[in-house]
């Protein structure tokens, strides 16, 4: 992804603190803290790229709002801190332990305002109406996350809904804001949108295997963290059905252990990993990606249609 | 007010959690917990009745808007509720409290964001961009209240910085919204914000007198509550240059104190009446009713008129 790293990632770096636009000295200082902890800067990435594919030539007035997608993502990694009540963030103290929940609160209220106003500016009321949908569903897959903890039950359908709400609805509205900007039509538009939905959950079940099958030293945090947590994903998911009852109450009162000991979670990954609810997992991971390769075949087949098959192929490259 | 409580105060309340619009349970649950414990919508009623001073008959599309101005509303109690560490809120235990601050966190999200996906459907850009400035305001107001806590020195700018996010500014973009629906031109347009920002600002200076003068009884809290904890508001802004030395001294002591005696409270409230700083606070809140007044001359001279021209009384004829 060569292009897109060299030619628009160095739009998106040198714009990036430009639009945060406050006379709190506050707000800039967090929202520096964290726009300049090594974030990869995908979503921007996404806005410019389906424009550019639509062979878009003027970025003047889409590149804030690259930048106000990523403030997007701050605010609600500003917020999901408080939530988490997390000690790091990208190996660095996260913004609450430094800067104390309630500001952490309120710079993430002002970023998600701030991102919005600047849609208000240089966007459209189309653009709006997908971007603020994809914040209601951001906050409702959280919502929902929090409240099945520990429920073995966690339906299929919950899941999706989780993991949309946590990567691929503003992956899916990033691609959809760089459509509409280079005037796509009805169906471009619907498979922009396809395409973020389609990679957002490739990448989403792919983290939820790499907490299965990979090592504390590569995640920076122990394996099976999310088991730890309570919380069901994919690998799981896909096996419960061919679980034994025993293995299955085994299960129910592992999720509900607030401190499950690293014996007992090695059995539970154990039986996981036998049964290849990993392997089940990147299945259904790989048909996303192809949904993604398939969603790009409608647009321009230009270098930036390579690039965005490329970052779609990478997600389920990476490390697996 | 019987026109506004009678007509329009009816619409209201038969539409206000219709646009809650989640499948979430918890999110209705939160939502009604807060929208049904009594608040006066003040907020929505502004709304419709710049609408209707402007003799706009059809207000279909903006009931959804006018009750999405009191979910913004919510949204920020949500937060604050968090911010402040909240045990109460009128006279029910706060939803942080019930519900646990990360569920009320993302809840007071999902409000912010489907009251912009609200105007996205229902609205137009002009009225997004006034909101969502709106919303920027209320978080760098809550977020300067915080930074200033225990300082002396708060200018006058800043305070005003303060209440127009607390207050002002929403009432604003909700008078606003009701002549921006019924078309009005820029002038009226910005006298409808104005008054506003007036009747705001008149209603917190009031709000900031009581806390000097009122009794613990009708407050709800103790006397003083805002230099309780180190907040520095009009009544004493406007006495702080008539000041000695040796009071500046004291009062810059107190604001530190993390926990005051009630008699040194008592001696600081003392300072403040004895200088008639509740007296020149309240001479400047009816300034603003009387600016607020003004801006009403600019409409048309209807019963609509007649009680907004009260609202803005009213400001400031309770309980002083």
């Amino acid at each position: 992804m060569e292009i897109l790293k060299n030619e628009l990632l160095g739009l998106v770096k040198e714009n990036l603190t430009k639009y945060l636009d406050s006379h709190i000295e506050f707000i800039l200082k967090i929202g520096r803290y964290i726009l300049e902890s090594g974030g990869k800067n995908i979503r921007p990435l996404l806005v410019l790229s389906f424009a550019k594919l639509l062979e878009e030539e003027d970025l003047d007035d889409l590149v804030p709002l690259a930048i106000s997608m990523e403030y997007l993502h701050t605010a609600s990694l500003l917020h999901d801190d408080v939530v988490d009540k997390a000690d790091t963030r990208r190996g660095k103290p996260s913004a609450n332990t430094v800067f104390g929940n309630d500001t952490v609160v309120l710079t993430g209220d002002y970023m998600y305002a701030n991102s919005l106003y600047l849609f208000s500016k240089y966007g459209n009321i189309e653009m709006i109406k997908v971007v603020s949908d994809a914040v209601k569903k951001m906050a409702e897959g959280q919502l929902l996350e929090l409240k099945k903890i520990a429920d073995f039950d966690l339906t299929e359908e919950e899941y999706f809904k989780i993991i949309d709400g946590k990567t691929a609805v503003l992956f899916a509205a990033c691609a959809y804001v760089g459509a509409n900007y280079s005037k796509a039509d009805e169906n471009l538009l619907n498979q922009a949108y396809q395409y973020g939905i389609n990679i957002g959950r490739a990448f989403q079940i792919v983290d939820d295997i790499l907490d299965y099958i990979s090592t504390e030293e590569k995640l920076g945090k122990p394996v099976c963290n999310d088991l730890r947590e309570g919380k069901i994903t994919y690998p799981l998911i896909t096996v419960r059905d061919l679980l034994s009852e025993e293995e299955k109450q085994y299960f129910r009162k592992l999720v509900k252990d607030i401190n499950p000991s690293d014996k007992d979670i090695e059995k539970a990954k154990n039986i996981v990993l036998e049964k290849e609810g990993h392997k089940k997992a990147f299945q259904v991971a790989k048909d996303y990606v192809r949904k993604a390769i398939e969603n790009l075949d409608f647009f321009p087949n230009n270098i930036y249609n390579q690039e965005l098959r490329k970052l779609a192929e990478y997600i389920v490259e990476r490390e697996v």
